[in-house]
């Protein structure tokens, strides 16, 4: 690292505070910024610097926004009676991806950890509560990962949430398609055989 | 990628950029961004931003560095005779951590490459030339890579070289450290025999 002058030693080492970016692809990187035209650089850095400075949480389901109001809340044609509760923004984009979601989210914006000492007050919790306390919910779809955590949240919120007169969903859980069935996890299988449905 | 608001689209589109930096790993960074604290990502927006504008060439070597002279020219421990003639940063800072150089570099900063159209007043060549006429080098090392490029510049630097009272000489090749000869390819290994040496 003392090989480099004082400013491409600092990019490099901040490139490697990045998650999957080691030291090696840090010095690439600052080596291809060099070596750059100028406007790409400073389109990156800019970019970089105002993306904390633009981005707040959507009023209604607390997704990244750059306004008020996310893209999916002020869409009247999404379905407002059909709330589908996950973690975070990148599980809220996968679904999203998939396609085949047409109501709007929820983002608790973490999940229940007692070992992290994360309990119901640290996330979004409230606010759902609130939303359904209004009437006009339906659905709630609980997307929470499959995970420890993820599981624990799902079953709590379900809990909360029985008081309501509205359908508590889960989303299934099975063998993933494309999956050859001698690689998938003993816990999976057991849940997809347990899921099983008529053909 | 629609399913992200504007200012975090631009971060992943400008991250995309970068080599080695999919679509995929965009969407994470940026997503680490958003949780990283605020002076982690304001240090790296301003850190990339400052790059190329604090940054020159070493008015001797041509190494890349902040003020006129590079740390290696403005040595006064480091041999002024003995010059390695490398194409770039990276091959500099290669040598400089196998730590066995006490001598300068010249960096060329390109190769000769007739297909794309970069002959010898594309490359820092009159400079190395000139640096010789001055006298006072006793020894040049021609450090260029071992593919068609590296070699045929090589040969062309020889070649202007040998009206000049200097020792030229060309980095070995051979088999790598620790490597076993049957994963050696041909060529290296024809190389390494050629180049045998008494124990």
């Amino acid at each position: 690292m003392n090989h480099y002058p004082s400013s491409i030693r600092k990019v490099i080492n901040h490139l490697n505070k990045l998650p999957g970016i080691g030291l090696k692809t840090a010095e690439r990187l600052a080596m291809h910024l060099l070596s750059a035209p100028e406007s790409e650089v400073s389109e990156l850095s800019q970019s970089i610097g105002e993306l904390k400075k633009t981005i707040r949480l959507c009023s209604q389901c607390f997704a990244l926004s750059d306004s008020g109001l996310c893209r999916i809340c002020s869409n009247t044609s999404r379905d407002n009676t059909l709330i589908c509760v996950v973690e975070n923004q990148a599980d809220m984009v996968a679904i999203e991806k998939s396609g085949g979601f047409t109501g709007v989210y929820h983002l608790l914006q973490g999940l229940l950890s007692p070992m992290d000492n994360v309990g119901p007050d640290d996330i979004r919790l409230k606010e759902l509560l609130a939303k359904i306390a209004k009437g006009n919910v339906a659905e709630v779809i609980i997307a929470t990962g499959t995970n420890v955590e993820g599981e624990a949240t799902a079953s709590y919120i379900s809990d909360c949430l029985t008081r309501f007169p509205i359908n508590i969903t889960r989303i299934a859980s099975g063998v993933p398609m494309g999956g050859e069935l001698k690689y998938v996890d003993q816990v999976t299988l057991k849940k997809a055989m347990e899921a099983r449905h008529a053909l």
